[in-house]
């Protein structure tokens, strides 16, 4: 059954006026196939939904933030924002696989783990929010849940992927090792910031911070790269 | 220049709080790379919004129209409506082309009348509309230009695809010609009615109505398959 679904409705800061639709977009098509009742609804068409407002809230996201970017570069970031990893690993944090209705053959198979399935629902779950909410609802939700991968992404687009840039670097020195390690995280929950350093050979070679631990590393081989004379400050 | 460029935002029945968004969207890139000036912004970011915001709209459409359609059908379906080649007609409908900026080579070469060129620009209007007044404001506007198109899909999807049927079974027989006939229309401009006549070897064996003149014809095939005793009532 439906284990405390007011509570995922909580964590994704959103009230829902029809609680039902939220129960439709976590129910598995295995369990409208098993049950075969009028009143089951499986996720499917929701999705379909969701999926096509995921695109448009990420691309405004975009076209607002990067003004000089182009379209196809705009599509690219989308496309590294809305796929099924990234869906998957926000759906995994919400813990969606454990709110949703399966059937018993998926439920035995492992359905709540599946990549696809969690993915899907998490879309379905957008499509949730927009029908019982409206777009600009909606876009609030998403930003919120897709927050530190819009900002990696954006960072990514403006700044350039640093980390790899001195990978490929010291990859031309042999026996270099390479290490990022996390060193302090202050601030609330919903405002976190992170501090990494980069050791080559066990020597601190950068410091960085940032909104995410991704881009406390980025900026971290940024300093790197500067100390090589490979960057500009 | 802009020939009067708000006869065409009144036709598209929008305002623009900004018209500068709308000269964007009638910017071909052409006409920016020929004038490389600062000022100069081409349609394709709005293009790229558009394309979204119209994806979306249509979906919704969709999905609240026919609620016991399968995600794969809506799917199909909406790739029935928003494609090069729709976008191209109602584009040519709403003469975008005239309205258009394009460097000279572009206009030389006849880019005003290009397909592709014509139906991007009217994604890149919708995604002005989007930028100017928001998400329902934008469904206000695609859900009126594209309306018929539209209403014949979700027609088409309810009630079959009469013409077809109706030629198959005729095609079984030899000599057999088949013409459709507009008899009539009535109405104001923006709710009319159309009639149309389906002949056999010259004989009327159906008569249909409808909000398109497709859809007239569709019901006269209908009444055709009835009088075969190949329909129900």
């Amino acid at each position: 059954m439906f284990k405390d679904i007011l509570r995922l409705s909580g964590n994704l800061k959103y009230e829902f006026n029809d609680i039902n639709i939220l129960k439709t977009a976590l129910t598995h098509s295995s369990y409208v196939n098993e049950h075969n009742n009028k009143n089951g609804i499986s996720n499917e068409r929701l999705e379909f939904l969701g999926d096509a407002v995921l695109d448009l809230i990420v691309g405004e996201y975009f076209f607002y933030n990067l003004k000089n970017t182009s379209e196809g570069k705009l599509s690219k970031l989308r496309s590294s924002v809305v796929n099924e990893e990234t869906l998957f690993e926000i759906g995994v944090k919400f813990s969606i696989g454990d709110y949703m209705r399966f059937g018993k053959g998926e439920l035995k198979f492992g359905g709540k783990k599946r990549k696809s399935i969690i993915a899907d629902c998490l879309e379905a779950i957008i499509g949730a929010v927009f029908i019982d909410g409206g777009y600009e609802a909606t876009k609030k939700v998403v930003l919120n849940i897709f927050k530190e991968k819009l900002i990696e992404a954006k960072e990514f687009k403006l700044n350039g992927d640093y980390k790899s840039r001195l990978q490929e670097i010291l990859q031309k020195t042999n026996g270099v090792t390479l290490n990022y390690n996390l060193y302090n995280e202050t601030g609330p929950d919903n405002d976190k910031v992170f501090y990494s350093e980069v050791r080559v050979n066990g020597e601190i070679l950068g410091r960085g911070s940032g909104s995410t631990k991704k881009l406390s590393e980025q900026m971290a081989a940024k300093e790197a790269l500067v100390k090589l004379g490979e960057e500009d400050v």
